[in-house]
């Protein structure tokens, strides 16, 4: 992890081959990670359980296949998101054992033996098409350890079918909530559980939705305390951010 | 109601005095509300129940009392609205027998007697800072002669409060919903309920709800059907269609 | 916390006054809070007229299909709307006897016999563009056993083509206006009738219009009472709130 | 008007002082407005009926009172708006023959014969709150010699009331509409008469009105042709354009 | 014009056979436009030099040729504005004499003996991408029998461009300006001529240009007099009443 | 439709092998479905550590002494936020024991012993301007028994600030960041720890910043995974979040 | 560049041919350009380093194969943007010589020799997708003879990505940054640099980064001095802007 | 500059009394600053030329003057903006040196002698009431050396006004515009001059203008090259960037 110039600075200091004050003015020019801040860098990654996570949109078949290639050979678990088909198609080629999550838009390496946690994340859905995203959730939270548990369709339009998985909810230890439409899902199940709830927004819904905004500010002026919001449709962030809050539990 | 020159008119006619192309010539030259029309104009007025409804902001206290004089002699029912004080106070001197609904900032004269409605209309509120919109609903409501009864603080982050009067609510032939903040209420009572639901938006709330604009939204995107939104804060309309709505069922 | 209903019921149990299955079914008919509530579920469905709504877009055509499939074996009447022509084909080949309206993008099966309502319900467009929203609102309330009348291209620009039915809106005991660009329409319906004004701005238009926000807002700072607003091009939910106001008159 | 370098250069010329060449080359460097361009400058105040117009917000009594002092001596007549009481006691403490136009927050000072137009001028607004922005167009057609004819509170929501006055509007050479709240008013108007239409939306309204912006976007989405819009509340830019055209009718 | 029915009713007064009050009681119940205003219906087209104006989108290519049929046959001018190719060739089918302007995606189709017009509308573009709008603007100002001089991609960042056409500018009667971007040009022509200006913002830029909406706020804020707006890409509807200004001037 | 359960139970009074009592004993915890819920209402309220919130805006002082009497009575503790002067003294006369929090505009009151939290909650702002939002994120941790950590100014205009405090920001478990401005303190530092971040935007800014929705954005928008919002300048619900996340770890 | 016009007048007066008061007035009425302002036209071209700018949107292959034709017989430097593969092929036809840079998606002609600038300017991205826009940065920059120096992928989520390379950047004399999502990126570099810095937010992100407004805000916000924004996605005008202020260091 | 924990550290090294590795591994837990990147803090004030800068909204008239009576003390420039009268007050019992720039809203302190810049940084107005923005722009050059020269009220509604400046604007080094309204003078500017363009929108205008967010678009917009923007009405910002781009031409 330290660097061979910092090493060797020292050693010069250590050997009189150069004063205090020489080292002092040297280290200030230094490239700042030799200073030992390059444990910023990979803080994550190299913890278990901790995927590398890449984002595909935008990155052509042949760089994310010499991506997969790469993180393979690193030797930790791997999640990419939002791929689409001539994709995972590349990526397999060079990485058969590649899992493709199709409905979450994922595929996962998992390299690194699972130690699931102890608690449980409730997964929450509106309706039927806010699943891929509460999927994407689901996909992140596994490759990350997690025990989930999923809630789908259960909107309040008819509230009777989410207060029948009242007890199950509670008995979650974080709850990730996804509606799209009017969003309310998220004010009524945080006002239904103790536990930590993270609301996102989706792009289902039309005319005064306004693709997610609608949504969104339904869950950021959410009355019940207890609930953060995420980006619309990012349901990668939402599994994450369940998935290190699950993990404070032991 | 006709006009004495639309009957002057057909008497030339009648006695000669103006040929028949030359009547219906004259008849294109009489001024719009001549010709019957005007029973448009003060249809509402002329039927027992519907009031006239002075909307007060703008006008100085010595208007309104010059139009409540007037209105009084008319001897209909009169409803102001977003009246202030020092309004209230120029009222009463011309007109002492006007009600004044301090919430609701309304006050109200009832010269016609009156017929209360069958039916129920139920108004709903999330939280006490919607009372004061709500109220202007009852107000309205109640000047219509229609009977009312109040949920209040029965918001979605305690759902079994609004669950305890599932009963009441269903009981009702309209409903009125009241909600700022993030105004999923009227989701779940659009769920509750078979009538017709009238949502308010009101300007309750901070940060993100901009001003009446979050759950604005909000009630737009309902997912359950038979809920519609007027504008925000509008408690009068809300209460307005209530009653008319109401009225349909005899 | 308990009642005295519910420890009266569970006496005559013990007293063998009442047997379990009449307690049971006893237990049912109970005030909400006092017990499940699960009656709330198929509260719509199980009478007659209220259709089975499913929203098409996000369903694939296998998925709709034994959706139908099912929803025919049930035997209540069906509306589905948004479908597109794929998804239609599937249904047709599982069941026959659907009825397509390609204008209003739904599909419609009725397994009931029709009770016509009494009063009727008028649909108002201001231009030829929104009539696929205003057919959504004319199939949905036609399933729902409901008398409708059309008034189409009438749209404020030349306010006498409105003005020429005027006695006919007047007849009518609900009213729906779509209008799309700046959708004055509903203002303008809503000062000429007495009756409730169901008000659907549509994605009609370009520029300023901002795809059925500049209709939207209209239509919420209407200054005629009476009038509430649907989300953009929601043409069922009109529809629907109309039929269920149509029929509180008989 | 023309500059004496200019001048001199030319003599120069003339004179065989100055080469041509140097001449041209020196042109080139003359300040902008001594090229004659100057009379861009004044070309509004110096012909008869254009006054000069002082917008007052954010200028000191003081400032205004100098102002004034000044443009009586050039001999014109002034138009100021925006004005408040402190700025009017200012200028009259200078300028004592000021008219003051309270409802319009104007003052006018006449100082050239009137020469009026043989076109009138229609001002119509939707509602009495519409007022002031109305009156503020008037002064303006007024100091620019215009003859005007004003319809208030006229709005769609009573048709009826609008359709009185048909004939008198289309009378008109050009009409004015503000209307705040929905701001329909534009949209009907345009439909009846043939003149072009200047549109004003109004600060007047509440919710979804968002000051002004509900009815500007309604005015733009306007379906009838010729009509236009100006700045919300700018009852001085619409008084103005409607002077120039009507000014075109000879 | 009139009606059989109002005739018949008069004639009935005539005769005897109808006494006053029932002829009063039966006016009111006539069909609106019986009553003689039907002439509002029609009073543009009957004009020589009104043409009948169709908006092509959301029109089947057969709807349109329909159209086209039948207006030839009524004799007057036609324009049709947004139209597309395959609408082009259907139309042309049944209507050979048909102009196509394909820049401006209109046709034309003149049946009236064009009466020019004294003075002339200059249309002013900021951008080559402007184009499309403007040609809008002077087909719609052609087919209304107005003269027009074009001066195209004179935008201000290079001001030199369009003050080299300043004369001829301040020559025109009426001028248009389209421009998308920062949709400044408006606000520069604005000071440099005494017509009337009539800006369309169009749907040219950018980013922050949000389609549109930065020229349209720009040109609604514009600080010289005498300028009014259009809904954004709206050629048609600046020629139009740049034309129906233009005319007031004989 | 009915759980074996029920019946079960029925039949156990039925058979005298149930008392009456010890059923409806019973009844309360079967699952949620078959029976009445009322236990969720005071869920909270009934665990030590829970504070009760009281919102002050809208309350009168006198409202405000009443509920903190009722509060002082019921034995818990009680945080109260959004509080003025003028309720601090009514509260103060009827509940000596309250303390006041000025920079955090809240009052807090303190009746269980606390139970200090093991892990520390990380309070950071970017400017010294958001402390009052930090602050009533701080008092909602300590009422609710956490251990804090505060980090002022550390915006990143200056990252060698924050940089600086890196090692104990990565020691925390669980990070409040509120920002205005820009807000981008929160992708920072959501770089820089592995804990959960909760993001709070503060209406700290002018111009762009509109309100507290430009540093929303951005907030919603980071890249850093881990990271989620609350509404703007809500201090309380961050603070709340905070310490149910916290709690997991003991 | 002076016309021959201006040449004659100024002939005729050393002739004596035209009175010095008779130029004056004549040189009043001459064309503008022909009074020598014409030199604004080109001033920027005729200057070595300043390209001929293209913007290649809504131009078909043929108008820029033809504007490509005339630009290389003027033998400046060309930079067209925005150019699309059909656009590239018609240009080569004409112009073999043009370099395609396919990432920045421009092509540029250089037919000056390049000399070199002095001063470095840096240019930042925050992630990969970034990189399109810096890239037509970038090529601007180097026909306009600036010295590059790129730094990619250096995003605030991995604040020691970018702190490695402060030294770097702050030995830039100009630094540009681009960056979508929150556009953190432009306020933490701004703190770290003396130098200006030009932000480009970009259009990348989805949901609450609504296509480019997210950073866009957030550069506006920017609490670091020295930070200018342009317009979204606007690589050019930030290369350009960068490249002028870049030469005024010599 | 260097911390004593680093110094006694290499000692440590030197004299044998601490190894290599065991150094390296304290260096990282050394606190941040220490390593030398302290530097970055007070690389601004620690030059001559650039002030401390203290905004000072939010803070106490106490709080103001202790940093002043501390910030005097330091020696160098001191420039606070957004001061209120009792906020000057409070500077100038501690400070009395201090300048107060009223319309500026500014005070200065100068404890370093001036050291004027070569170029000159031209100031550019639209109206009169841009001049406090402006002013703060000109505070904030003085107080770092630079030479301006302002030119108020030159809008574009008056191009000759601005034109008659051309060549002064021509010679400046750098461009500041500030403008309210439409914001259309930066694109005029942008194209007459070379230099680089700072353009501040001003919250000046109403209605469309939307307090300040219709210039920002604008000049976001501007498709003159060379211009970037600051956040509305940031005159310090502006002021800034236009001093260290000045500098850099030495």
């Amino acid at each position: 992890m330290h660097s061979d110039r910092l090493k060797r600075l020292l050693e010069s200091v250590r050997d009189g081959r150069a004063a205090v004050d020489e080292a002092m003015e040297q280290l200030q020019h230094l490239p700042f990670e030799e200073l030992g801040f390059a444990n910023v860098d990979h803080h994550r990654a190299i913890r278990c359980g901790f995927p590398e996570v890449v984002f595909c949109p935008g990155k052509t078949p042949e760089q994310l296949a010499a991506i997969f290639d790469k993180l393979r050979a690193a030797g930790g678990n791997v999640l990419a998101t939002r791929i689409e088909a001539t994709q995972v198609r590349a990526v397999r080629q060079v990485c058969k054992e590649v899992e493709h999550h199709e409905v979450a838009r994922c595929i996962t390496l998992r390299q690194m033996p699972a130690e699931p946690s102890t608690g449980t994340i409730a997964l929450v859905t509106a309706g039927t098409s806010d699943i891929p995203v509460i999927e994407e959730a689901r996909v992140t939270c596994e490759i990350m350890d997690q025990k989930v548990e999923s809630f789908c369709d259960v909107g309040v339009a008819g509230i009777h079918r989410l207060l029948a998985h009242s007890k199950a909810l509670q008995a979650a230890r974080v709850v990730v909530v996804a509606a799209g439409m009017e969003g309310a899902l998220a004010s009524v199940v945080g006002g239904l559980v103790e536990a930590p709830v993270i609301a996102v927004p989706t792009n289902v819904g039309y005319g005064a939705s306004f693709p997610g905004l609608g949504p969104l500010l339904t869950m950021l002026n959410c009355c019940a305390p207890g609930v953060a919001v995420v980006n619309i449709d990012n349901g990668f962030s939402a599994g994450y951010l369940a998935s290190i809050i699950n993990r404070l539990g032991g």
